[in-house]
């Protein structure tokens, strides 16, 4: 796990300040779009994702994985240190859990100024079937001891982050790590985890945004003290600027979104619907908070009315909501917003941060009908 | 197949040319670039691409298929007209494909001026191995008339594009029809088509870009003259204008791509990589052609050197190539060319068409050596 700082050497983009000021995406902006993906919008038709379809991020590469040679390594403030190979994961005590993941970034090029970065505007999302077995079961057998605070998790993905050479690495404290739904997964809807989800094994953490559910992993370490590397430290926090230390990203925030009804024109993706009663419909979720209610504005968010809302497809994923619309004639705004059981309620727009995180503000949807 | 004419009631991009001189995209290119997604390049380490890394574009929205109720009808200019379910093509005569697909648009962000539209660098590409039973097959037993000159194929995605309401459509001439390697496939990787490549079946027509292979299927239709629907008459043609007919856009040109080596920086994706002896690899195509030679360059295309060539996956599929660099410190260029069958090398820029199609210039990837 060496962590060397290294000089610049790469290009600056934009004016060096690490935001832009308008929508234009920048080449490296650009590079990572089309390298990372969003679930289309009508893939919230679906209770589970189909895998191909599944929001992705990858901080560097997918990395290639001898599943042979693969071990995974249980260590630090651990009384029995272990190395375990896939199969002796598949031989534990498995769970299958529908999970609806997001990531932190989700809504980070609709902040002005954007930080230049991973450009989402509201696709990366998904929900999936994931079977694993709890990282609970795998803890107690390491005999994880008392004075450990933190458990850290490193992947075998490996770039250069902020000048620093790294590990993709996050933390979580023990009695989150320890929470009954949290698994370490090796298949995703029936089938072994795809390269680009984490094959052989990664760590899959519900209710938190994704940056938490570490891939392609190959250790994890008890640690006396909350873990201080990059990707809790540098990033990943709610503040206004680099240095202040802000609040940690955590737990996903609630958020509806809609299907865009009726065709979209190929360029602007706006809405062509037809004058008439539809429904409009789309899913929503609240992390690991309930949602206890969804509601729809036709008239770009002046008047809201109350959405139908189905029962969850799981404790830890989304739920689907329907609204009827008489559809007429002209130009229209279609928006929707979800409340979570504490109450919060999706903004028109969230609150800036410096690293684009957390941005659950309202999603517009453009619609001609005629 | 109702074809109508709407007014032009959706939001103009950019300055209403079509087209931007930056390499900054917009808000709508962002969002198609989002939602269809390249293969990350250390895909290419794969022979076969794992179906979630598989390059995919979508012109219009995802449909949802009722396979029970879903027929594909074979009409027009045709003896016995058929409407057959998936259920039915899957008792017919099955055959499996390797076949390299790559998108026509691949390139298209490369070219300046730029057209405003899904914005490719290099990544539209991947191979699958593709199941299905021959289309030849199905045109015999439908009995295509002798008067025949075009089969039309039609997606049930139905979308707005050059301002014309219209279903996805394609034609191929009778004799491209009826070649033996052109399928109807229902199965992707020996799984069922997932829904955002083409569930439940698809027209593959290995060696032409991807436009052709129509997703969706529901009707072929066989008619007397050339079909001049939208995406064959407007788009996908060599042009230097918008009403210049140009030439059509039909196979796929020879390309080589680079696994980029080392390590990325995060959001350049510059490479960090080691000093001293690594293999570089990639794979080559040249869509109905092979690839008879690649060559690599080390100092930004200066100089070129022979590359090793390993065997074909298929014979419609890419092959791999590796060359072994001694990497000194300091910043390079890493460029790869190849050449087909017909003597065609690929150009350190390929010439400007309208459209942004068939952009074959030679991929360069940045590097630091230390």
């Amino acid at each position: 796990m060496e962590q060397q700082r290294t000089p610049s050497r790469f290009p600056t983009v934009g004016d060096g300040s690490g935001f832009a000021d308008t929508d234009r995406v920048f080449r490296e902006e650009l590079q990572l779009a089309l390298r990372n993906r969003g679930m289309p919008l009508e893939g919230l038709r679906y209770p589970i994702t189909p895998t191909g379809m599944h929001y992705l991020l990858v901080h560097y590469d997918i990395p290639e994985v001898n599943v042979e040679e693969w071990r995974l390594k249980v260590g630090g403030l651990v009384s029995r240190p272990m190395s375990l190979s896939l199969e002796e994961f598949r031989k534990r005590p498995a769970r299958t859990i529908a999970v609806t993941m997001e990531c932190a970034g989700n809504g980070r090029a609709l902040f002005t100024p954007r930080r230049i970065s991973q450009p989402w505007l509201f696709e990366a999302i998904g929900t999936a079937e994931w079977t694993g077995t709890p990282l609970k079961g795998i803890l107690e057998e390491a005999g994880v001891r008392p004075d450990a605070a933190d458990i850290v998790f490193t992947g075998l993905d490996r770039g250069v982050e902020g000048g620093e050479v790294q590990h993709y690495q996050r933390s979580l404290t023990v009695s989150e790590a320890v929470r009954e739904e949290v698994l370490l997964a090796y298949e995703m809807n029936g089938e072994p985890l795809q390269p680009q989800h984490g094959y052989p094994l990664r760590l899959l953490v519900p209710g938190w945004y994704g940056m938490t559910s570490v891939k392609w992993l190959q250790g994890i370490e008890a640690l006396a003290e909350p873990f201080q590397g990059y990707q809790m430290a540098r990033v990943y926090r709610y503040s206004r600027t680099q240095d202040e230390p802000g609040e940690a990203v955590t737990l996903i925030r609630v958020r509806a979104l809609m299907i865009p009804p009726g065709i979209p024109d190929f360029l602007t993706r706006t809405r062509l619907v037809q004058a008439g009663a539809l429904i409009l419909t789309g899913k929503a979720w609240a992390g690991r908070l309930s949602v206890s209610r969804v509601e729809v504005s036709v008239d770009g968010g002046s008047t809201w009315s109350d959405a139908r809302l189905d029962e969850p497809v799981s404790p830890h994923a989304w739920r689907t909501w329907t609204f009827r619309w008489n559809a007429r004639r002209g130009a229209h705004t279609l928006c929707v917003r979800a409340t979570d059981s504490g109450g919060n309620v999706q903004p028109p727009e969230q609150e800036w941060n410096f690293g684009g995180y957390g941005n659950n503000s309202v999603q517009r949807v453009t619609v001609v009908v005629e």
